[in-house]
């Protein structure tokens, strides 16, 4: 078994960004099953360009992306990605999209082929609080999942594809009073929501 | 050196009370001072008579209360008490006071006696995300606060006192979208609290 | 012009639903267009009968179909109905699906066919706080405007077709800290929002 | 009898502050009162000049200040000021006070003197949003509130006064999903406070 497992670089001024942590602290082998690890950069264009080519080398058996929500109080298991890219804030690149399909001609969506609810199960059960999320913005993350799930359904594969997003850490809330949690639980919810789709 | 410590037993149909939690997992001695741990009943009437025997008794140098403030999603420090006891919420007296004094004739208020930025500076030096707030509520927390500044007060002793609030612990929010932290970081926060009041 | 419009009936224990009160309160006219105002049921498997025969009877230009979300804070325009119904709160007939889908073999997701961006211009003229939203989530106001969209596009129509979540009104709110709107604002926004897509 | 009633003047980069928006559209009598109309500047030092000169000038029967807090989603009733100046925003002095006394030597608190619960009963039975709350912060707001109530008892009248806060007006959340109130209802709210006071 082979999965690759993605985090973001910091965006929105930002010094870290707690997913790729997250994915960052995984081990390189992870029940029987080999981790590709890599660290995906806010930008619209370089991700439509690295999925792709890196999901048709690679085979994964699963590809799970995850990225930060800054704001939500707990780990979010997301159901569906949309065919649009819209944002009234830059990604790292300065490109701010507004209403562009992430590929033209694609369908406007596609659900995630992880069993999303299977991973909110294991979470809850690691005493992580989860949920599913309907919607992964229009942003860069949406942008990742929908030309993951794109690239998979075109090529005829078999590979599973999902999105996590974690809340930020608190090292990114010490002074506002958002809501935010322990690296070492985002961690920890990475790699329980792997080991449950290895399972 | 002598310290009053409190936590709260669980109210409003929740198992635990994270804030009784952190203070049961703290040692009998911390930098040289004696930690006495006392689990208070969330019962209006009953706070207002062990807190004012058991300072009177034990005559501490620090009194520091602890409970939950579910739905904030960090750690506060109260900056002040109010004499009024007001809750459409019964306590687990079945009580539920309306507008009435915490004690007859006190003064409208009085504002915490232990340095509160200080303590706030401490738990974000510790990585935990922290900040002041300004209102206790009316329920039993903002009672045992004013009960035991009262009773220092009227009683000339030195002894300061204050409140922290501590957010759900991941255990009460495993299911619902609200801000909630890991027990561990909760129990942290209140040991870096009174590592800071001890300096 | 012929322009469906829709709210529905109080659910979740509210005794109105503003989205219903505001279809009520149109004219039967508006702009030379003829408006056939319905209330829907808070019902997945009704609103999957009554949608496509009303359709398919009435021929409308426009399907605007509207709802409640409580607890959002301004008036917002979906962008997007997705192929799924699943609910932990049942419906008004007690009914609670889990991850099925609004019809079998359907894509995965359909755009509003309104332009959801001059809507929200449109209120934001007539000083009506207004926002695209992403997800209109899984629960019937999904169902409706999955309904509305896929029947529109099977059967070869122009009908255009979208959703409108309104916040609660204030009779909704009086005693809560929630978000909410006056009802005559609600009522302007359906109507302005109407107005937009009759120009 | 005599009403003095303020609202603050627009801060924090808005354009309006919709509780002078409120307090001006009042009429100069109201069920046979006089209503002396004043707008405060958003200056912890002036206010502290303003209010009690103008208060032992006119010897009003009741004060009724009025501001804005931007983010409630409903009109709330305050019930305590508190002798503290504190904020990390400056105030249209460019002042940035930290943990400084009102006025040296005060109490620590003073409760409104108007009936707060009656007013929230009278503003929900005009059917709009109210509730107590139970901290008007530490920035301008609280000093003018601590400064009406501190000179009131001081001097030994009888004067009741108390504070209000709207939430943002529709015009400040136009683009951003916060909370917001039609001005026309905020305006209504604060004249049924006055009625509900003058009864």
């Amino acid at each position: 078994m082979k999965v690759l497992v993605t985090g973001f670089e910091p965006f929105g001024g930002e010094e870290i960004n707690p997913s790729w942590e997250a994915v960052k602290a995984l081990p390189d082998e992870l029940n029987g099953a080999t981790l590709l690890k890599v660290r995906l950069p806010v930008s619209f264009k370089r991700v439509r360009e690295i999925l792709p080519r890196l999901i048709a080398r690679e085979k994964p058996d699963i590809v799970l992306l995850t990225g930060q929500a800054g704001g939500r109080p707990n780990v979010t298991v997301e159901r569906v990605a949309i065919n649009v890219m819209d944002s009234t804030m830059p990604d790292n690149d300065g490109f701010k999209p507004e209403d562009e399909p992430v590929f033209e001609g694609a369908p406007d969506a596609y659900f995630a082929t992880i069993p999303i609810k299977d991973v909110v199960k294991a979470l809850r059960k690691a005493r992580i609080p989860a949920g599913v999320s309907n919607t992964v913005g229009t942003y860069v993350c949406n942008t990742a999942m929908f030309t993951a799930l794109h690239t998979i359904a075109v090529s005829g594969m078999e590979t599973k594809a999902g999105f996590i997003h974690v809340p930020f850490s608190h090292a990114q809330a010490l002074e506002k009073p958002r809501p935010s949690m322990a690296q070492e639980t985002i961690n920890e919810a990475i790699r329980k929501a792997l080991e449950s789709l290895l399972e």
